[in-house]
């Protein structure tokens, strides 16, 4: 068992029988095929909206089309400074969106707060040719340190960054993990909170290769130039029925936010566990599924000798990630190890 | 039984079950697996050749990746003016490689003539810093009308524009087709011929979502651009073991090559069928799995009332392709329900 | 006196004379002084309409900052196969619009033609995702060729154009000498007939470097995009009022359509002269300041052994270019050279 | 007398006249004349070294060349937050890069120091494919606070970038100013401290519209791929000779030196006048022709009595701009009219 990523992790094995139900006859393809559109549908229910989406394969790609969406070239991303999409997508952003500037911001375990935000709203002009001016406000949720932007935190940068005129993107790779922990309605913590475009992943959440960018009705007129972009930028796949597929049965019967709160669930008994180790300490608070620690070197030395790999953060602290395939007893040998 | 396009097509199911047999324990992510692994070193024994090569999941992204490694934004790929890069990928090559321009050439039946690649590098010429150098020469093969290029036609051209200084690409989105119809080795058809990077699709041959770029030795030094590129287009997929599952289940025991063979001997029963209908005549020879017949107005009646969709070509004629499913029995039926 | 491009003639010494009444005092950077405001009054004036413009330094830098706002990235734009976009800026208008693709139209003498760009418009579909729609159509006026397009062409194939959605620009880096030799309407020649934007250059016709980018009031919304691409390009001089000043003494009392009627008298003489001499033909019609003669071998020696530079054009014909400076004893001599 | 900008200068005559002497005859394109054969000697005598140059008629043009032939789209530039290149280009090095991403660094008046680059090239890896690495280190001399980076801050910066693979250019716009300030040799100052690339700026000092991009010994081998982007971006004048023929003038018997001497001392004279001022102190130390003030209301209200605008800096403080044209009695007549 790995806690070096979520990525490493295998399938659900609902997914794949999904994808071999889908695996007959002949389907429209490029996304017009009937499965494409059930899973519409039911994100429309999920969300309490209409919206419009297309599928992706990659975070990275569902990131840099929504923003391609939202933000020319000759403009700005607020964001964190440690945001996935300034740190760890080899400049997809600015690929996609033809050289727009991504403006890192500081925060507290890698959220952003009001007073930052403000700051930089009012040092970045939109009225002068000469300064790249701020379009788009990304959020990430959960965060690159595994917290949660509640309902009321999301409202309130994304109102502000509305008030300028900005849109809002929310990165949302972890986002059912988010929702899980926060126990809160999807469309409150999205659309209804400001937000215009979701990247909604299901790789990490239990699917092989499975991403959405949701357009909510303040930007659906945008669904024309997405799918271009898409096209342009070789995500529109053939067979796109097999995408439908993973999701189809990711959202089903509630599965993608069982799967979260599982892997949530292991998470906190981690950080619970961890915490009790001598010299353990938590960098971050635990909101979902992955789990920031202060190791002494003793504690290090400890999970190498037990053959537990673990990923040094760029804070220093250790990053550890369940998902929804850890068991218990997976969580407990870590600790153990841990404690010696 | 759908006649529109490969694509519309089901995967075979050897693909399906490999991917269930890789979804299990925790997996290098990135491309970085074992089953990765084994797929390059397979396609080494298949191809008599070091080579490298990263996974996509489109064609489109396969051609314009390999273009951007071998195409600087300031320079020109010359390709047939019907080619898919030029016609179809909704400017993906100009995307990838930051602008570069792509200088459609004439030639029948898709493919490109000595004559012609010879005019067009004495026209544009490499030395003048107003005017957009060719950098690549791109081959489709298959080509869009169905046509293959056999060894000594790859050699020939693919030799005057290295002669130039020029890399040579194969767009091989129907490569297992050209091969089987061929009946040559890949090597000779490809980099003993001339050829730098082959953008191999598996995906209209049988594979749900399957695309590879093959590096070989002349250009294998652009792997870490091919990789930064991947990321940066958001094609590196996290969990990859699934293609490359893909690849190796259609490549294992000759299958591609099955397969491939399968399809072009319906499209042959296919094309001589439809030849015996009157007023039907062939607008291309066939090569591979794809038909392209003017028909008759009546024939075109005959075929709309038995249900049967067809795609008109730009060249007037309709387009018909078979795939690794199609049967005799629904060519006999189609060509019975054209025959009235 | 050179025949080689009216390139490397000087400047007018009235521009000169205008540029050193300007440099006195302080004035508004970047476009905002006082000369750079009459200008556009005065091409109100001369364009009889309300206009908007940005100055530039060359007409590369003009014709990629008009395309750029007319034409997204993932679009198209119609010229004729030998346009200066095309084939003499190094890929500019793909850099400036973020890789938009050139489609390179033939027509007689470097102009297009209705039946022509009908079959473009049909052939290069709107409304297809994979398929990258046609946004803008550029006419050369001079064309490559010296040749002009009157009003009743410009207006029949902008016609055409805007009937189907694109947006029409018109090259003017020799309009003064098209519209001195059609002796019509500026106005006439440009919004009226259909076209929205006009690269109007002044360098070949008495300026030491001076272009406007001209938005006639179909696409005057486009201003603010228009100036944030000029700074983005590092086209928005701090010191810009030298560029307007050359601008006002050009366009002053119609010593722009002088200088231009001259230029064209030279190259009527040029060519009625080389016309008279044995085994010479004129290769296209001489509508403004350029000939094109398809020159023997013997006339070739006896100009280059008069120490006569002659430029041979891609058609295999000499192109010879006279400017506001051109002397008739200088066509004269050349005339006499050639006859031996 | 405007102390708003250096831009807003008129130009030295003595550049004009020089325009007007090389107004004459027929001379070669696109910088291929003999005036800029000159300027490219007298540079090489200055610098003490073979070198290469462009021209063009922007800083903004100058920087993002210099950066584009440095820094790959998918690398990175680090450099100061308030640096010209993040803050006032929109977006140009972006553009011309092709998507570089910009790290700002923060530093004391606008100045980078070891400890901060130390820590940036440790954050930001350059082999890990998912990371934007560092490519170019970019220093303003003078920055934008009016200080300079001497031999020894140069040598020191410029040789850890190195030293970890990075190409280092300097953006020196006011480099005369910095010269004339540090009164230390060009080449001590560049390329022998480990500058790769100078953006050599003449507008600020003297110029109508004239910069040059100075390829030191270690690049100049990339003098092809930098003429290539001229182009490309419309900045290969025509005309060139009258953009070297500034150079010429300005470089001519140490003129350049001596009006940014004289910049620079009226600098110096307002800064003490000012620092004389009750309630005023100044924000940054004055190493050339700036001076940033902080100015207590009744100051500001007293200077907008007397008509004299100044220029609120993001710092809070005010920037009064002195240039070569700048009288003594100008500065005292300031001084004065703040001294109520």
């Amino acid at each position: 068992m790995s806690f070096l990523s979520d990525t490493t992790a295998p399938a659900h094995p609902a997914l794949l029988d999904a994808m071999a139900r889908a695996n007959a006859g002949a389907e429209a393809s490029y996304g017009n095929d009937a499965i494409s559109a059930r899973v519409k549908a039911r994100l429309r229910e999920i969300f309490s909206t209409d919206l419009e989406l297309v599928f992706t394969v990659s975070g990275t790609a569902s990131n840099a089309l929504a923003l391609s969406v939202l933000c020319p070239g000759d403009s700005a991303v607020l964001c964190h400074d440690e945001a996935h999409i300034h740190r760890d997508e080899r400049g997809a952003p600015e690929f996609f969106t033809g050289g727009a500037k991504l403006i890192p911001l500081k925060g507290d375990h890698a959220r952003l707060d009001a007073e930052t935000l403000a700051a930089a709203l009012e040092e970045w002009p939109d009225d002068f040719v000469h300064t790249t001016p701020p379009a788009v406000l990304s959020l990430s949720n959960l965060t690159e340190s595994g917290t949660a932007y509640d309902v009321e935190r999301v409202s309130t940068l994304a109102g502000m960054a509305r008030a300028r005129g900005l849109a809002v993107h929310m990165d949302g790779a972890r986002f059912a993990n988010a929702l899980a922990g926060l126990k809160c309605d999807p469309a409150d913590l999205t659309w209804r909170a400001g937000v215009d475009v979701l990247s909604l992943g299901a790789t990490k959440g239990g699917a092989l290769a499975a991403e959405a960018v949701i357009l909510f009705p303040s930007v659906m007129d945008r669904l024309g130039a997405l799918k271009v972009r898409q096209k342009r930028a070789g995500h529109m796949l053939p067979k796109m029925r097999y995408v439908a597929a993973q999701f189809e049965a990711w959202l089903e019967n509630g599965r993608w936010l069982e799967l979260a709160a599982h892997a949530n669930a292991m998470a906190a008994r981690l950080a619970k566990g961890l915490a009790g180790v001598e010299g353990v300490t938590l960098a971050h608070p635990v909101d979902g599924n992955e789990v920031f620690a202060n190791l002494p070197q003793t504690v290090q030395d400890r999970l190498e000798a037990a053959g537990i790999g673990v990923y040094q953060w760029t804070d220093g602290s250790f990053r550890l990630v369940t998902n929804w395939q850890t068991r218990a007893e997976d969580v407990d040998h870590l600790v153990n190890a841990a404690r010696g």
